[in-house]
């Protein structure tokens, strides 16, 4: 029988190539994104777009309401910070920090994971060429496996221990996406920008923007996203 | 300065008990109930209404899409198993088990208490008179507070290190209804049961309800819900 996984999906770099790398370990991978009240909900296409692409088992787009708890510039009006696009990424966390969202995220892929039977969930986090969120490192990530194990029926009963596979996590942005494409990403439809323009075209001056092209350069492959719009 | 804290509210007996609580020990308790999809809305009206009678600073809902994830005899079209008034309450996890439940609801409630520059978290789980949900025992809740203070930038950096506080843990449920009665809790306005009709009177005979009328029988108290409804 092949092996279910829940692969967290935004539409990004990172989680297109966690998805890949899923699917080549022989998972059938079940892509769930979420509707969070995010600033672009182009993210959501292009999460689709990705699975599509790649080959997930399904796609699952659930909802919640992490706009009216609020607390981020990426759920709220507040402007997304911007620098040149040379410029390296601050130290601290910012302002586009969500409250607690990978752990709610987590949670919810859990409670899928739960209902397919398994306990085996991907994440894209990248505890290196990083935005500096503290629920991206290792040891968060492997504290919410230690609770994941105590929380649910299908674990605590054994038929579905809880794994949280973090390929990605001790990559540099150029090992990533140089992994990607040898897996076949089609990054020309992944979205990485926090603040794109409505018609998904990356503003080329944010956090996510800046690594994302970081890596790029360093890998000496041209984004072929770049340029690249939904119109 | 008033100490500030968010107390996961859905309206029943165990929740406004601890809403009861945490207001005992000078909290300023701001309440959050969750929009799942659950079978009866009713229980929102409630816990609003709970919040108003003992003096929560506010009440927010929240909705998150459980039921497009499923699993659950709660957030689906299954039936919820009903038994003789006077049955014991089952062994095993009953198919009333959300999948995470537990562990989505305090990710937002940490995601709220965040926002508000708190980690104190109150939630009424109890291992004692329960449904036998693994979400409810003391080892999950430390294994959740672990993860927790390793996952928000208000614990990382030291500004609200998370507690989850859960003042019902060890209690019978007798001893609960003793603690809110002394505590002023209006029970003729909290809903416990899974399957409610749809003008909030309880069905009597699910595990909730059965639980709830152990509980008032071995406290000697009638309970003031029981012929309520919100006609």
């Amino acid at each position: 029988m092949t092996r279910q996984a829940v692969v967290l999906l935004s539409g990004g770099l990172d989680s297109a190539t966690t998805l890949a790398v899923a699917l080549s370990e022989g998972y059938s991978a079940h892509t769930l994104s979420f509707d969070y009240g995010q600033r672009h909900r182009i993210e959501l296409k292009r999460a689709a777009a990705v699975s599509r692409s790649l080959g997930a088992a399904g796609h699952k787009i659930v909802s919640v309401g992490l706009r009216s708890i609020g607390g981020s510039a990426l759920t709220s009006e507040t402007a997304v910070p911007k620098a040149d696009a040379q410029a390296p990424v601050g130290e601290g966390i910012p302002v586009t920090y969500v409250p607690a969202r990978n752990t709610v995220f987590l949670s919810l892929v859990l409670a899928y994971a739960e209902t397919l039977g398994t306990g085996d969930i991907f994440i894209g986090v990248n505890a290196l060429d990083y935005s500096g969120y503290p629920d991206c490192r290792p040891e968060y990530i492997e504290a919410f496996k230690k609770m994941a194990n105590l929380a649910t029926k299908e674990a605590v009963e054994g038929r579905a221990p809880v794994k949280i596979h973090t390929p990605l996590i001790s990559m540099t942005k150029k090992e990533i996406i140089e992994t990607g494409m040898r897996l076949g990403v089609d990054y020309s439809i992944t979205l990485s920008c926090y603040d794109p323009s409505p018609d998904g075209a990356p503003c080329g001056l944010c956090d996510s923007c800046r690594l994302r092209a970081k890596g790029f350069r360093e890998a000496g492959i041209d984004d072929p996203a770049l340029g690249m719009s939904d119109r």
